[in-house]
């Protein structure tokens, strides 16, 4: 019997409704889902790894998703992905802009282990064009964004903003 | 134990290497794939709908890919994957041309039954700008097109042509 | 003191939400706006002009949508919009497969009579990928399109598949 | 009698011939225009917020466009348009790169505050891949950028440059 | 010493002011420039074949470009590249709508035949929204076309539409 | 007897083999290329201006590429293609995101001096995804490259990140 395992990687910086969003619609298609946050990503970040990994677990925990592990990894996302005997990773397509960088990232993937395959999930339409940039840069002029993101990543911008 | 069903629709006008490659590809995440041939697509087929489901049959055949049925259908997609009790339905994302129509395609279908989900996966880089209005405009003009297709779908075409 | 008057040309296939959402925004900011139906778009529509007419206006009047004009036009759409004394054109962006061809017939437009200027609103994200292809499509295989149009297209399209 | 006033905000650093296309545009469809100069951009600047408003009036009065106003602003551009009195932000579109983030941007603006409509100039094709960073570029190399932007941006950035 | 030929294929439905920028520009790189008027376009073209040859001709002599050769082709391009004894083929990029179809026909072209090269060369930013269609369109509905074409051609389409 | 000689500018760091494509295909239509590396571009580089002229000279040996001349140069590239005699300056194209910032580029050189033209050549399928940052990630984490760059700049980067 086929067990379908998933990563869904990134720099969760913080988790958005956007990222929730995919999550909740790969839980519906594998066994099991575990969310990879980069430690280094490309952009620094503006909270830590281990404060990266809170947030997306207290996130997850307010909006009522149970069973998917958050890690924090390092190094090439194709040996997190085997350290975790998955079969697949999955990745969130917003609006085109991603799409580029997501193919590149994708067939580099495959050409080091072509045994793990990219699944891509559409965010929904109205996420489409959801950043953490945006939740960002919005809460730091004081501005609201309980429609972008859960409370407790706002109180986690409140408290970091201070 | 979750069961993970998987639909794959298109037009098949013929199949391509890139079609084969997504279906290589979802055949290592889902349990069943069953690849639905659209009766009557947006733009007017080269092929009937049954020569389509015989082509794409053979050249599965060709390329040693079993247990994937070939079915042909008419109305919306939906219907069609809820009939065959499918989890997902499968599209492969070439150059980002198709993203807009896939995009706008993928959420049509969540708003009609939200149970079903479309996952999309990339072609791989050599296929990516394939596509079979390529393969039968080359082939209708006497081009070569064994890097292309499968050899069954070139003698189909050399019928047609005739 | 300024008057500003707009027109929004289109071919109002039918309309749908993503029309009236762009309706809705064009008369906050004009005095006057004027929707105008192309009565010979490139893709040959599924309703004559005088049911498009007739669909715009039952739509915006089911939407509480007043004092918006609904005429047919034929010819160039700067013609149409001089003998209207407009200073604007709107235009809806959806998603950015819209855009070349909006830049070009801005620009076309433009060039045509420099007086008139094409403005751009974005369509909300929830109706970002919406089109009256889609909605057609969808209606004439039997499925629900509540949420993309007012009831009043949908029994324009239920009596045109009849 | 409907007062129509609008923001055009940015970062100017340097204003070019781009900007000023979409003001004279601008200026013809709303009553009153008042340019936001943004304190702290993404990108650090070359000039500070004092310079690029300065030199914003100067480039203006270059171009005898009389009766916009140059402001510098920090913190929510939403904040800054609601305390300014408009009923519009006003952003011009280039090449289709532009898009997304203004999609994304013009979203999230209306989620803060429904009042406010983003509307959308197209910039004049021959401006149309013209961009405050190539004129600094090309400025610093000591390349001639008359074309690109008035004399009065070029003797700032050769006096910037020394 | 190195000879080098290329062909500049199209449909040239008509030959626009955007064409010929490209022409003027190949001629400047390539000892020889052959325009090779596509008979049976994927659209169905408003002139013939033997039109098409004939109104670019005269649109060539109108603007002085000598030494161009004008030839109509059927079939696979590269045939017609082949008996021309051509090294490059060239095509004109304008806004990045035309990118994917474009790379598509290079390797496409490129697969049938590694010896000869396609180069693109950008339209001029004036003529990056001008197509034949908008032409037509233009020019059917009684506007002026006289940015987008030579004399020649405005003679042959109020020709055709009279 | 025309000469036609061609500059391929760029940053290099460091020269993978979609940039060797693009080499390979350009000698083929002019008569002397010359490959000219960016001292100072951008993005802050990896390695300095005389290492990746160094490995980019390596690579090309290693790949038996002969009569190609590798250049640092600073300054308006304008100038470097001037100083060098070139009639035109090559540019890969890869996936559509480089269009805008390629097509910015080439306006602005022609506007700089209408006498040296760029010509673009598109990357093959298997590299259009490939870029240098790419490189530089997989094997700074220890992944393998062999299928992106030469031995020679795998061994640069072996010793870079030691």
């Amino acid at each position: 019997m086929r067990l379908s395992n998933a990563i869904y990687p990134g720099s969760f910086d913080p988790i958005t409704y956007g990222h929730i969003d995919i999550v909740r619609r790969a839980t519906r298609l594998f066994d099991d889902l575990v969310i990879a946050v980069v430690a280094n990503p490309r952009k620094k970040p503006l909270f830590s790894v281990t404060e990266r990994v809170r947030i997306t677990e207290k996130a997850l925990a307010e909006c009522d998703i149970c069973g998917v592990k958050v890690i924090a990894y390092d190094g090439l996302l194709i040996d997190c992905a085997k350290s975790h005997n998955v079969q697949a990773i999955v990745r969130g397509l917003r609006a085109n802009s991603d799409f580029d960088y997501e193919f590149q990232m994708a067939l580099t993937n495959r050409d080091l282990d072509s045994d793990i395959e990219t699944v891509f999930f559409m965010t929904a339409g109205c996420y489409s064009f959801l950043s953490s940039s945006i939740v960002k840069e919005v809460k730091r002029f004081g501005g609201e964004i309980k429609s972008f993101a859960p409370k407790s990543v706002e109180q986690a911008l409140a408290h970091k903003f201070e």
